[in-house]
């Protein structure tokens, strides 16, 4: 193991995964940075996937797909980045099911696969701190709260289901706050999808996420939802593919790209 | 009395009203025109008036100040204008207090007076219904619902007093797409204030607004504030001078400037 002191970029946390010395979250490693959800997929279903990216933007914000299929690089989010070796940790889904979690899936990858690396809500995580906005998993220390919700995505090939959203509690000055900040970033799942009432959203009890940690929610506080990069397992699940790849959640690509970059102004 | 149809500019308006052919509400004439709140002080007090306008622009957004003292042009807002005759209707203050309504302040001028003009919600509410959110106020025909708040303004000289809000009802979605178009117009109130439960900025009763009229709020939706421009009015009763004028609220100044000139991105 390394100690997170030395994992202050993209280039470092991929060298140490690669090199099987890092396999843990990487939530507030490398500042700065863009981290990445990654879904790997056979070419044969990758243009739907592709399609339900594009029709489901808010939960799939699409950064990068590989270059051609089995091409292990991502090199519109880094150099040398090797999708099969450099991220902490997989989840192998085997028939719609999550089967393992592996740290390298060079043994499983395939002549025809393809990557795709989808905004993760970590960048906008960082542009609310910075505006003084209390991240309230980053305060308690957990893995953001997620949540099933009936908010249908729009289907493409055997890629279909609900949205997922992640949730922070804020006061109603701090969401209004967020959503102007959180829409500069539309490549990063952009303003939130919803507040207030959960039940609206299908949401049946907050202090039960169905992904994530619960954090604590002060009675002068709003739930604030964001559309999430689980989204697409929920989909995987739908899809029931032999063999398909993610990274799991909380241990992301981190990549080249600076959040800053993907300000819309 | 004119017909409505023939109100189709600032230039217009201003003419009708000048001739005294026109005193009624201006909400929903001269579409795509900036309609401003006025206040029109002596220059003794003109400069603390201004400060406060600069140390509270979500409320006080200042657009244009008279020229000079007793000059009762406004070239900022528009040609020919004569502050003193081209509003519908006038309020009169009077040691604080409103004391009557007139069409025509031009017997009341005096060579020091300096005329405000602020920023005025109608503009925001052109952009929200092209956007296709729905205005309560508009779709039930009345003047918006405005409310005191225990929101302090930062003081200036002698004007103080808490913010004054309008509450538009929406559901959470158009609220969190309603906040991202208000942001791009700051000079019109910008982004709500508050959103939620009114009893955290002092608002008892919805049903019962100090200024307009209510308006239904459905159990789906959440009530919506924004700081809105009778807040100076607040200010000049706490200011007690002898003698001050304002626009009457809904009868606003309709300027040659377009709503779309002041998006800000």
């Amino acid at each position: 193991m390394v100690e997170a002191g030395a994992l202050t970029s993209g280039r470092d946390i991929r060298a140490q995964c690669r090199a099987g010395a890092f396999s843990a979250q990487t939530s507030g490693l490398a500042p700065g940075f863009v981290q990445a959800n990654i879904v790997i997929l056979p070419s044969g279903v990758a243009s739907h996937f592709q399609t339900f990216c594009q029709r489901n933007p808010r939960p799939c914000p699409l950064l990068a797909v590989s270059p051609s299929p089995g091409d292990p690089t991502l090199p519109d989010m880094g150099n040398d980045i090797d999708i099969r070796r450099d991220l902490p940790k997989y989840r192998v889904w085997r028939d719609g099911n999550s089967a393992e979690l592996v740290t390298d899936v060079s043994a499983l990858w395939q002549h025809d696969w393809i990557a795709f690396a989808l905004g993760c809500s970590f960048s906008f995580e960082e542009a609310l701190l910075e505006a003084g906005i209390e991240v309230r998993n980053i305060t308690e220390g957990v893995n953001v709260p997620m949540y099933r919700t009936d908010i249908p995505c729009a289907a493409a090939g055997p890629f279909a289901g609900e949205m997922v959203v992640s949730m922070r509690p804020m006061t109603a000055a701090d969401a209004i706050l967020a959503i102007q900040i959180c829409a500069r970033f539309p490549s990063v799942h952009g303003a939130p999808v919803h507040l207030g009432d959960p039940a609206q959203i299908g949401i049946k009890d907050l202090s039960n996420p169905d992904f994530g940690a619960a954090v604590s929610v002060k009675s002068t506080e709003l739930p604030v939802f964001w559309a999430c990069g689980v989204t697409p397992q929920n989909a995987l699940r739908s899809a029931k593919l032999p063999l398909a790849i993610t990274h799991e959640p909380g241990h992301m690509l981190v990549t080249d790209l600076k959040n800053s970059d993907l300000a819309i102004f």
